[in-house]
């Protein structure tokens, strides 16, 4: 392995690492916020590290993207009006405007600097940032959603960081109270959840504080996420009022653009849960 | 990080490394065919290393036994005769001991002293080894499929090491062949078969080669595997004769035994592609 470079990625809590071959590193800079860093790797393509912790790569952060906006979006009747809280790198937001029946999309990330790294090194991911529907705002997005108007969202999607550090705040009872008043009827609210298999904690956690806030139910969506440790990865969405029971199956079968990971089979998937998750036991 | 412990497999082909932390190393043998060690993780438990390749560890080994096991089961008719070519640590086995229709189960796997040593650090994947209807033989898995009379098998299992190394032979398609005899009616082979995201090469070499053996339907199983290279693995499933067209879902509902992971659910899961898969696109 003499001359190889590796950037590391340890999971303290997990007990592992993963690592990706590099050829260099292109960007680093300490933003208000957070280190932020790009590489060049040999097999994943580019690299964004936030804080030492991996976010996204070329190769695989189709997986992500496309189940943080598809399921949620294919689950709610209508979606016209959705805010992305986090997802600077602009991943989520793209996937969310391939929906054409959605009319606005407001993106709120505490650090602009995430979103023009992305520019310059993940330009794909960015390619519908000048889409006249979306606004990206570079505010505190608890705060914006304790501002907003009630009633006037139909899917809230929390494309964060991990609970540690500036993400910390995206997981509490007070945040989701805020989300709830902000979704209208039949409103939909997604997170990113953490690994299923060594995260089992936080996911209590949040069908506890989603619950208490008022939302009716809570259901969890799996899928893999290879630069994420233990390689599989949840998102927890919840319903503002009614119940979660399937999809707009046919829209989903029919929908209008491409996609790398979902389809109708992958949704129905990611709602099958493994025998040992129970994230009601308490 | 001064003062831990950490072993790591680099997974070449993908340009990645996956890394445990361990509190020490408990084993190692150079045996006639490979080198095995064995080492005790801070939080995976216990791991074991073939020739550098993490196999299985305490923590989520039963990812990969139950989705080697009960898919392949539930999807056959009737399974009474079956056989494990490979799958050493007994951890198969032990699923498909559990069940009860099961008559006889042959587990092939040229090198005893990884079950030996799997004996000792991981008894529980060991704990029906004594089932009077397991057979364990320590002989070429090739040689004795070959050797085995037509038509006798309904299930066979290939719970094999990677496609380099001694595991290479078991993908080729002078063993789908030796396979395709030795299954009954109805018969069903099933074997591991890698990532879906960075081995999609040995995916088509599989459905091509099964197929030019005489399986008449060839069909993938997606599942995380946190372990191997990018955290999601997958097992390719083929049928002697027929189609394969579902499973018996209310005999995996009500099945008379305990699982981690599995679940009918879980199984149809399995069985979604991602829209990128295309294992016949040569």
């Amino acid at each position: 392995m003499s001359g190889e470079e590796w950037f590391t990625e340890r999971c303290a809590e997990g007990g592992s690492a993963f690592s990706l071959r590099i050829e260099g590193k292109l960007h680093e800079e300490q933003s208000p916020y957070q280190k932020i860093e790009v590489y060049q790797t040999t097999h994943y393509g580019k690299l964004m590290v936030l804080d030492g912790c991996t976010m996204v790569s070329t190769l695989d952060n189709f997986l992500y993207h496309e189940m943080m906006a598809h399921p949620v979006l294919f689950t709610h009747a209508a979606p016209r009006r959705v805010a992305i809280i986090g997802g600077g790198d602009c991943g989520t937001l793209r996937e969310v405007l391939k929906h054409p029946d959605v009319e606005k999309v407001t993106q709120i990330d505490i650090d602009e600097r995430v979103t023009r790294v992305s520019e310059t090194y993940f330009p794909e991911l960015c390619e519908s940032n000048g889409d006249p529907r979306a606004e990206l705002l570079f505010i505190d997005g608890i705060q914006w959603m304790k501002d907003a108007q009630a009633g006037t969202l139909d899917v809230i999607i929390v494309d964060s960081t991990d609970p540690v550090g500036p993400g910390e705040v995206l997981f509490s009872g007070e945040f989701y109270a805020a989300c709830h008043r902000a979704l209208g009827r039949g409103g939909l609210l997604v997170q990113q959840s953490e690994s299923p298999l060594i995260h089992g904690e936080i996911q209590r956690r949040m069908y506890r504080d989603m619950t208490g806030a008022g939302f009716s139910e809570v259901q969890t969506l799996f899928f893999p996420q290879p630069i994420y440790p233990t390689g599989w990865w949840s998102a927890t969405m919840a319903a503002r009022d009614g119940r979660l029971d399937g999809f707009r199956d046919a829209d989903a079968e029919s929908r209008p653009f491409r996609t790398r990971y979902y389809n109708a089979a992958i949704h129905r998937s990611a709602l099958a849960a493994p025998e040992f998750f129970n994230p009601c036991d308490t």
